[in-house]
């Protein structure tokens, strides 16, 4: 497929410096771009690529104007990354071939859920009763939305990910676990996207809540009665366990994990592999992770560190001893 | 939908305090309780919510008994928050529409597997040739059952469950990897649920295998060989290394990590993310997480990390040097 | 079922000492085995079980001939567990009924997918337009294959994993996060295993790829753009972020997570759970794991480790204190 350089400034915007009959076939980064491509500079970090790239044209920020006018054509843009990103869903949009049916036939569909006339329902996916899939919203294949769920619009379900099962609730019970039917749902907001095999449990006594706008990867475990606020993003493998509430515009990294029962703020960025274990009511970056190191070092490393406490007894007591009084007064 | 508190007294025992012919139109926490809702107090820490819940009706032990009495109906039970976990189960039963068929006619089952003519099998499920699906037994939707593998009765496994998929096993061979067929396959014992998308491996040469009362989470992957003694708990996306043994009456915090050939014995916990890299012989409870911090001072932290033993060392030359033998005789 | 000894040799080659025509009815282990079984010693430190087991077969190496001859039957190889590994795929092989169609009736296959007429894809699969499935590759049930995807010749995937799911990326905007159409696809050599649950992201601008031999297990999450080299093998829960690129002939433990934009050289090794921060450019094996220990006593070296830089602080002070100049000169 291709598209003139014109047919995107005409969708998009954005001051166009070259030939709008110039011909592209393709995105790529500045490193991979063939003359037929189109690419772009969005973390200066990389402008010396301007200068070696074969891309057909770039995208690029007003400070890169002169530059990159001056090997070929380019588009300005205030934000050559947004700008990409759109540039991406045009591409798309011009791919799509004739869609396949609204709802597909192998899907099994409960009479009682309701599902917009504008939502996609992929092969293989399973809509419960009482479920509600809001307008223009895509459930690709193998998706289980269960009993009263709710979907907002213009969300997009990945193959695999399953919406409502039951939130992990036991009783202990004389050495064994009574069950806690889980009687409440999950509620998804608008423009929500969901990874492969993803997880989102209902709610025991209340829903599960996510908000608007959020984003989560694959392999997600969302526990019961959690609260992902509006366009908070979390990646692959994350957990949050039961009845956590985390705040707007957070970003969580791959594989964290959120202890039940915490609130976290907006505005936490929470680096991958890190476990919150206490209540985060201050926006900021938190992390939690054993550096990495050879394998040798680490056995050393780790070894000390089952003595760190008595190493700071020790440390005490030679400071004590050292001149009767600490040598740093901070931290006794 | 609604139930009179004698119903549930009739159908749970406990002692009413209050009109039997209240009417309760759902179930709720203390702090969310409408006055038409019933709740419960089961942690001492919340018992000042007594006085301010909304709720119609709570469920208390014998201690807070004159405390909630005063304050309206109210439900004494010794195990209250056992009594509550029965009334879900009540709630649900009571909800319970029209069961589909036993078996769903999307499912694909082998002619050549044994389903319990009181089993459900949910849209999509697959049961391959020699499974064994035991009485009262629930498949949710999109389940996958292998080559003979058994469970038991009153179970519940969730959408996405995969049992008996082949254990991980390859012999090196000249740098690349020969195929070790996974010649075993799973059982399951009695009143297990298992979490949507969790995975049982089918063993290599004996059984995988999961006993009586266990309750595995959402996304947990168990490996080839494993056995998990009774009414074991884990919680989401745990990770068992193949040929793990663990014990009964345990629980395995959510992405806890336990590696292969392990023993864990009776009545252990791990706390969630921890990595358990050799057998625990000895109950009690076991953590390995490295703490969480803001960004900068984990940074800082971390790079003194990997100095950790030689600071050791400089510790013990350091005692060594200030009076000619050690400050602290205890670990040198 | 049943195998001769003699079969088995006239198959797989090695030297057999003892009677050709005893029957063999299963394989296990050493400790496990039933004098109608088959059994392998493949780790010398378990040699002494030699002695004692019941096996009515050991596959040995060349040095433990005269050990295992003098006990009864024995196959000498110069690998036993390569050896054993053949064993399993025999035995698979003579376990095989009569296969069901190649393509199930309930998979939903695009007319425009190209799938190998010696390719066997299972129930409950779905292949979209585009994709291409080689010969011998076997889809188990409810695997989903994404448009334009690619598997080579002889893979396994298995049950419920998804491959080319959309890579997660997003550009901010103005608070909110824009799509980046994820535009290219994923590309799968020859002689790969996929586990259950696993899922690959297809790329944004470049396909994913996965090389020959590659062998994955069990709910792991592989990012768009990544590259993983020949016959590298990766545990359960692994996860690796957007971009990284993995050499050859590398073991990533289970649990272990690789961050985005990376690279490791081939041969390198990670420990289970440890995070990799940085490229790796030298062979070898590396870990990250908070050392596991009993709760109470990881309360206080998690807590002393908050303070760790300060303890080096001061650490430092005292050297200098001491005697005007440090104790210990290595890392000042």
């Amino acid at each position: 497929m291709q598209l003139q350089l014109q047919a995107i400034i005409d969708a998009l915007g954005g001051e166009l410096h070259g030939d709008g009959r110039l011909t592209i076939e393709g995105l790529a980064s500045l490193e991979a771009a063939s003359p037929r491509q189109l690419s772009f500079l969005s973390n200066p970090r990389y402008q010396q690529q301007l200068g070696s790239t074969q891309a057909a044209c770039v995208i690029v920020a007003p400070q890169f104007r002169d530059a990159a006018a001056s090997r070929g054509a380019c588009i300005v843009a205030a934000d050559p990354y947004l700008y990409f990103a759109k540039v991406t869903q045009l591409w798309r949009k011009a791919q799509v071939v004739v869609p396949g049916p609204a709802i597909h036939p192998s899907a099994v569909i409960d009479p009682d859920a309701v599902i917009d006339p504008t939502a996609r329902i992929g092969p293989l996916c399973v809509v419960e009763r009482g479920a509600r899939i809001g307008a223009h919203t895509v459930l690709k294949s193998r998706v289980s939305v269960g009993e009263h769920c709710v979907i907002g619009d213009r969300c997009i379900l990945h193959p695999g990910v399953v919406i409502g099962a039951d939130g992990f609730g036991f009783a202990p019970n004389a050495g064994a676990w009574e069950k806690i039917e889980q009687l409440a749902a999950v509620t998804i907001g608008n423009d929500v996207e969901i990874g492969a095999n993803t997880c989102i449990d209902r709610g025991a006594l209340q829903d599960t809540v996510i908000e608007d706008g959020v984003k989560l990867d694959n392999l997600i475990q969302i526990g019961h009665n959690v609260r992902i606020g509006k366009h908070t993003a979390m990646a692959g493998c994350a957990a949050v366990a039961g009845s956590a509430t985390i705040g707007a515009h957070c970003t969580i990294g791959g594989r964290a994990g959120i202890l039940g029962h915490l609130t976290i703020v907006d505005n936490v960025h929470i680096s991958a592999t890190s476990l919150v274990t206490r209540s985060i009511l201050k926006p900021g970056h938190y992390t939690g992770v054993f550096p990495l190191d050879d394998n040798a070092t680490w056995e050393k490393n780790a070894a000390s560190l089952k003595q760190l406490y008595k190493m700071r007894e020790r440390l005490k007591a030679l400071e004590k001893a050292h001149d009767g009084a600490p040598v740093n007064k901070s931290e006794q």
